[in-house]
């Protein structure tokens, strides 16, 4: 199959990007040293292909991800990076699964749940989940007296991922890494979790990143100055061309709507062209030289993880080729809740 | 089963808010008079119960939203108001199928599809699909030389539907209903067709309305006033709560992010509340009387149609009753492409 036979619009993987991502971030932070995000790209056969670089343990944002990693077989280490109030499910699985807690009520659906080990998540400047520094220790006090494992603190630093000024979002993340070192004095345990894509290179603090966007990348982080190369393009069919008339600009659309992207970063970008807007199953694109009806176009998301939420599948592409062949398809079987 | 039996987020349709919708609707466009889109709610339990206010003609926006309508025997009479390249999938069909053409590239592919009834869309002021009027009547003719039934003309005013100013709404409809009748006396037919939601009671030119978004709403319909009332919410659980401290506000957090939500007309509403921001699993708002971890809360969309494909179900529910009972659970069965 090449690509010219996908119906659109459709999930493109450069998979000689992906590589090379996989491998760049496997080199600088290797092994236990990475714990990879599956919120990113929410398919089971990526984090496969992350373990075949050196990466055992994931982070995951929803307990149907960690339910999937844990079916596909890669349950040796997860790690939920969030609260829930219902653990339950995680309390099942046949899985090392460690859960996120910032408060007496997560600490006792954690319990509730059948949950085993448990990070004491803080709140290290993101006005978001996680507890105030000073009160984490108590907490974790609490968490072994009701018999679980603390493994340790967790932290993002979420609102500096996308500063423009490296320097800046060194020193910030230094002053937020500060107050979760204080947190994880009082806590105890070998895990300082923490940084994503933004940070994975100036965050030395903690034990261990929680980076997922660098593996399929985005217009967003890409703009921020990160190393890694655009894996992922959304594959799309021109329905539609209208040719310039007077004054009015001539424009092409194509199927790839806001139903295909997600657009809280905005706009996407198409190479070669202006985006006008995006609507449901449309965009509207001023391109550079002239299109035509049927012709395809690849799309760049502005944001990867609601991009890839919104398909069912992702395809495998190799080189430059207007027409590759289809190496392989992936299902994205993380999506839901 | 109760609300708070649920797994949150959740998509819950206040069913009599829902049912006034349809029944307002079906009285002010009865019958054949509303086509109502399936995109703005991908559901075929949704369009069953709108055939049982009279309306059996649907309007599709995907190949995957006709097969689904077709499968559910809902085929009776279904447009899909899209260009295609592809159509031997809607041609497959055991249903009544009117496709979009707006050039002979889909011309084309309409016959190679074997689509048999063809409607001309034409371009009425919204930069995005349409042929120029003056050439609308051409196409007809080449389609019927095809040996194609042209049922007639489509022009979608998409880029009033928001206008604040009726008036302005109502003056600028009729000078793009001015160029669909103008196409339509060139083209023949028996079907005009265009309109939406925010032009439902101005547009009176037309045979038929595609109108979507009134029956479930969202808040930037609502913001253009109109009459419908919100039947759509996302339910989420309160995860995390930090109170004031100092001149920093309190906030709480619920597990209704990004990709639970469509982002393109900015933010939720969560009623007693003030939205700060979304992240991908999370949204941080300031409520105007605590909450505590474990609550509920009910969060508004700012478009329905993207937030609704981003769910596998949703869940009918009725009255003001804090934890009411789930009356019934339909698949959003008609997602993807």
């Amino acid at each position: 199959m090449r690509v010219s036979d996908l119906t659109t619009p459709a999930l493109l993987v450069d998979v000689d990007a992906l590589d090379a991502n996989l491998a760049d971030m496997a080199a600088a932070l290797p092994g236990p040293r990475l714990r990879p995000h599956v919120k990113a790209h929410k398919t089971t056969e990526l984090a496969r292909r992350q373990t075949g670089v050196g990466h055992a343990g994931f982070t995951c944002a929803t307990v149907r991800e960690v339910e999937g990693m844990a079916a596909a077989g890669l349950g040796e280490d997860l790690l939920l990076a969030n609260e829930v109030l219902d653990a339950r499910r995680l309390g099942a699985l046949d899985a090392r699964v460690t859960l996120a807690v910032d408060s007496e009520e997560t600490l006792a659906a954690a319990v509730a749940g059948g949950v085993r080990e448990v990070l004491v998540d803080v709140n290290v400047g993101l006005p978001r989940c996680g507890i105030a520094p000073d009160r984490a220790g108590r907490l974790a006090d609490r968490a072994r007296a009701a018999g679980l494992t603390v493994r340790g603190v967790m932290g993002y630093e979420g609102h500096l991922m996308m500063l423009g000024d490296v320097a800046e979002r060194a020193r910030l993340t230094e002053e937020c890494m500060g107050r979760l070192l204080a947190a994880h004095a009082d806590v105890g345990g070998e895990l300082v979790s923490g940084g994503g894509t933004g940070t994975y290179a100036l965050n030395t603090w903690v034990t261990e990143v929680q980076a997922g966007s660098y593996a399929l990348m985005d217009t967003a982080y890409t703009a921020a100055g990160l190393p890694f190369r655009q894996a992922l393009t959304v594959l799309g069919t021109v329905i539609s061309v209208t040719a310039p008339a007077g004054e009015v600009p001539g424009w092409a659309v194509a199927d790839v709507g806001l139903k295909a992207l997600g657009m809280d970063h905005g706009n996407p970008v198409v190479p070669g062209a202006q985006v006008w807007f995006c609507s449901d199953e449309h965009l509207t694109f001023a391109p550079d030289a002239p299109l035509r009806v049927g012709d395809r176009v690849r799309v760049v998301p502005a944001h990867v993880d609601p991009t890839v939420t919104l398909h069912e599948r992702m395809h495998l592409v190799r080189g430059d080729d207007p027409d590759p062949e289809v190496l392989d398809t992936w299902a994205v079987d993380l999506r839901g809740w």
